[in-house]
Formats: C-alpha cells, structure tokens, sequence
C-alpha cells in the first residue's frame, strides 16, 4: 500500500500528494518551515492529516532548536508553533494539533529541555497513531449507515490521504466493506485540485472497492435517477451546531441530497469539532489562487487574463446533514447537544 | 469579432470550438459528412448552431448529388439527411432543422433537381440569419428579466458560439447591457468540456461584458453568499411541459437556484421545444466517451484505468424553471399551455 505521512530518523516523510496518482513520490522534511510550506502548497491535505503533519513539524522544530536558555527556547517553540498554525485557515484540526503541541510543552516546562524535546516528538509520533486508531472506531460507527447494497457518493478525499490512514468518509466504505456490505463508490473529480479524480480512485482502486469517477456536476444526474443511496464526506471544521465546513462543493450536494433524499452523513474525528465557534458564519474560508483554477498540469483551461475565484471550502448548514459520524458514534438531532456530548466523552476516554 | 458559422463559396466554414480559447482556427468543410462529424467531435456545438449545421451540410450534401435520375437522387437525399440527423441525440434543433430542409424538398419535387439544390442552400443560408435575428429578439424580451444591477450565472456556452451568432441565454445578457443595465457574468467552467471555461469566458471578454470564471461546484456558494441575481442557461431540447434538457449540471443549478431563491430561466428559440415530447423522460440523453473526461488536453487527471461516466446532458424538470425565454416572449405558469402558444405563434409569424 502507501503511507500518508510517517515519522523516520527524526524527519517527516510524505506522500507528494500534488502529482498522484501519475507519480508515486514520497518527499522528506527536516525542518518545521517546509512541513508548513508543505502544508500549503497542499503536498499533503485533508484535515487529519494536516493536524498529525503540524504535530510532526512542531515536534521537528523543537528538536532542532539549539538555545539551551529557558526563555529563548520557549520564544522559538512559539514562532515555530505560530507558523505552522498559519499553513492553513479553514481545517480546525490544524489548530488543534497546534494548541495539543503547546499545551504538552506548557505542562512540562519543568521538565529540562531535552525531556520536553523527546515528549514533543513522542506526542506527535502518538497522534499519527492515534489518528488512524480513530479513523477505524469511525468507520465501524459510520459502516452501520450503509446499506446491505450501496452506491456511495463522496466529494474530495476524506481517505487514507487525508489521514493518518484508513480516512473518515473512506473509513467508513471501507469498514462498510469489511462488514461484507457490498459497496460501490461515485466519487465526485472534486475541481479545481481534482482530489476524488486523483486521489479518492486512486486509494480505493487500490484496495479493490469499485469507484467510477464522474465530473462534480453530474452528482446531481445520478442523485435523481436513483443511482446513490448515500451521500458521505469529510469535514475541515464542524461548529458548534453541527454547520460543516468541507471541501468547495460540498454545500451543493447536500442540497441536491436532500432535494432527492438521499442520506448526507459527515464524517470526522472529533477533533474536527470546533465547539468555540457556534455556527458556519465563524468558520474562515480560504481563498486560493485562481491559478490553480485555470491551470491543469501546464495547461491553461482559459483564457490566461480571465477573472476566477477560488474559494477552497464551503459551509454546508446542519439542516442538510443526516448524522455526523466520529469516533463516539453517530450524532443527529440537535448537534449542538449531541456533538458536544461527544466531543466531551472523547476527551474524558483520553483521558 | 468572430463568426461561428458561415457559408462561404458553396462551403461551410467554422471556428473550431475544441481548440478556444488558445487557438482561433476556422475550418472549412466541403462535404455534408464532415460535417455531421464535426457536429459529433463538437466542433461547433449548441443547440441553435447545430441546426444551422446541419442545414448547410445537408445542402452541401444535396449539391455533390451527381445523380440526375429522381428516384436516385431522392435515396441519396435521404442518406444525407439520416446521416446528418444521427450526429447526436439531444438537441432538437438538430432533427428540426433536418425535418424543414426534408419538408422543403417535399414540397418543391415538382421542380427541376438544380431548382431544388438552389433551394436548399438558399433555405440554409436564411437560417442562419434567422437564427440571429431570433436570438436578438429572444434577447431584448429576456433582458426585461434581469435586474438593473445584476450579476448573472450562467452554464455551458448558450451564447454566439453557440448559435448563428449573438446567443440565447449570452444574447438576454447582451441584450440587458445594450438596454444600459449593469450586468456581471459568471461562468461555471462547465467540467468535462469546459465550454463556460473556454468558451463563455472568451466570447464575453470580446464584448467587455465582466466575466469571472468559476468551477460548476462554486455556483451554490456564490448563490448561498447572495452573490447570484439570476440564472440564464439555454436548453437542447424543451419537452411540452417545460421539462428543458441542458448541459449536464443545469440541473444542479437549477436545484441550488430554487433553495437559494434565485430566478432561474431558460432562453432558447422555440425551435427548441419538442411539442411530440411530452415530458423530460422521453428526451435522450447523449453518453459520451469516459476518455472526455479524464483527460484534459493531453493530460490526465485520474488513473488511466478508472470507470467513468458521462452523460453529456440531464432534465431540469419544469418546476425548477421560473421562465421560459423564447422570441416570442417569456414563457411562464403551465409551459404545457404557455410553450405550445409561442411555437404555434412562432410558426404562423413565419408563414
């Protein structure tokens, strides 16, 4: 198989997630900026696996301050932990890792600077870890949602790419599949980054799960004709209230799912909750370069001086999720109790 | 400017639509069956260009007839006609534009075969001007519809390209800005083709009407933000309910307008309405070939091996569509009643 993203001799190794699935190339970082920069330049993506790269990049970071006076130190962990928040704003899970990372070193600043180095990349090494254990807990809840016999529908890659391994949306297939469920995939191109064209059949092609891969405004064709029985997607940042922020296009179909009743369930870590914010107005959408819109490869889609937009995400409003499927099970109803409920137990079975 | 079909020289000349925006080539066909299959590779496409195109093939057809015996020269007519009726299955205004060519022979069989050639090429070359004259007056009933500030979404390419010249949904906006309101258009890029990407954008940019080019899963965004004024797309074929067949993903549109209360119409000139269908069930949808999807000029965007599918084309069923533009007027309420007066009035102004 592959790995998304693995600690090895004190350097981070990823899977160039920007040229699969025409080249399978794995790149390795030795410092904090060019995890971050990886981060960015969507090297490797999905919110997961963003928060387990921020972790590593942190924890690389530290190990590679040499000050050895307290205050320095801490100074340099912070603008190391400030950058790589910045890599990204819409996935939650970024910030995350980020404030996980901070709060180990601040309750460890007793401890000499070697300690909190090797528990830093300790922690890090364990969320990986982590991450995937979670994405299975998620995908045996999420495989209780699917149908004896099921088209699936997905949009981007919530997949093994997207995650430490296993993914949260293609946790959940795949989990469906090792029930003996007999599943079938459409997964949306996903433009402009074209992540379910690339990468969603690339990693399910792999493992055997039948995909046909159709262009993000067909979804709607096949929702009304009957073709799909369920709809299931990841999340970058989940409110409060249950309104999911997710990949650009994601809001269209879950409208085009409810307008042909077609079950819409989010699927996600609970680390992917972000109870601070109370609904989808205070998720930060990010906007990319509208290069990335009209280029594919080198080749230019149209006219070179046209005017574009690129928001990366969208928020899809609560009313249209049918469940939102974590670790702690299947949340429905009033998210803003249900969710938090989960998100509570996950951190009391932490700890 | 440009001219997306003529007749030239007992020719027919094109602008090759598969090459915009990058290169601006004209081609030129001498024989009916290039055509027909310049029709089928989408060299020229759009509903209203289609039937001007197999019009003038279907003369140019007729006047390469060598054959002076009548019955003979009667079955080779009728060859080329078949044959340019089964480039492709959607748009009506392909099988229209063959049955009044196939009617105009009926009707003047009495005459010498030169008389009838003569008549056949006079009869294509007028329904190209017809066609542009339809699309200006479609235009100036359908600008009443858009707002006096008013950004515009529109799907695919039903704009001068797609037609003689001026456009269907493109000639409502051309019409709106000739008539002093402000209008802003954007454009789904209208994934696999990408005729809004290539296409839309670069006809418009011609005419300084603004112009920001979007991927088709971005419209519910723009739509949810408020961004969105009013929806025009053309059609391929109208049944007599209103059901419209478009460029697939028009549904989406259609569906995302509607919960987002975004007036959503169609332009199109009644020779787009197929009064024999009743609803959009009986409109055949054109599969076409996986390979159109999953590569982009000699790029390719998936693995190689992947299922794919592409349906070309999808129904908006009528109660998503808030008017019906022809030039006869704006069709609205019950299209059933509303769509068959206008195709009647249409044929009586003719005759």
């Amino acid at each position: 198989m592959f790995e998304t993203i693995e600690w090895k001799d004190d350097k981070v190794v990823m899977i160039d997630q920007t040229v699969l699935p025409e080249k399978e190339v794995y790149l390795t970082f030795d410092n904090y900026k060019d995890v971050a920069d990886a981060i960015t330049k969507l090297i490797i993506r999905g919110a997961p696996a963003i928060g387990v790269a921020a972790a590593m990049g942190i924890a690389i970071g530290a190990l590679g301050i040499s000050e050895i006076k307290r205050d320095e130190f801490e100074k340099q962990f912070k603008g190391i932990c400030d950058y790589t928040n910045n890599a990204r704003p819409t996935a939650v899970n970024l910030r995350w890792a980020v404030e996980r990372m901070q709060k180990l070193y601040e309750e460890n600043k007793h401890l000499s600077l070697g300690e909190i180095k090797a528990l830093l990349k300790k922690e890090a090494i364990e969320m990986r870890e982590e991450d995937i254990e979670i994405c299975k807990t998620l995908g045996r809840h999420g495989a209780k949602a699917i149908p004896q016999n099921a088209c699936i529908l997905t949009h981007c890659n919530a997949g093994a790419l997207a995650t430490a391994g296993y993914g949260t949306a293609l946790g959940v297939i795949r989990a469906a599949q090792e029930a003996g469920k007999n599943v079938e995939v459409y997964s949306d191109e996903t433009r402009p980054f074209l992540q379910g064209a690339r990468l969603t059949t690339w990693e399910l092609m792999k493992d055997n799960i039948p995909v046909t891969m159709i262009c993000d405004n067909m979804a709607g064709y096949f929702m009304k004709k009957g073709k799909i029985d369920v709809v299931v997607v990841g999340a970058d940042r989940i409110a409060a209230n249950g309104d999911t922020a997710n990949k650009i296009g994601t809001y269209s179909v879950a409208v085009l799912a409810k307008e042909n009743n077609v079950p819409f369930y989010v699927a996600a870590p609970t680390s992917t909750v972000d109870l601070r914010c109370p609904d989808g107005d205070g998720i930060p959408i990010e906007e990319r370069h509208g290069d990335e819109v009209i280029k594919i490869g080198n080749h230019y889609i149209a006219p070179r001086d046209v005017k574009t937009a690129y928001p990366a995400f969208d928020v899809t409003p609560a009313k249209y999720i049918t469940g939102i499927i974590t670790e702690e099970g299947i949340a429905k109803g009033d998210y803003t109790k249900t969710l938090k409920k989960m998100v509570e137990k996950a951190q009391a079975d932490k700890e």
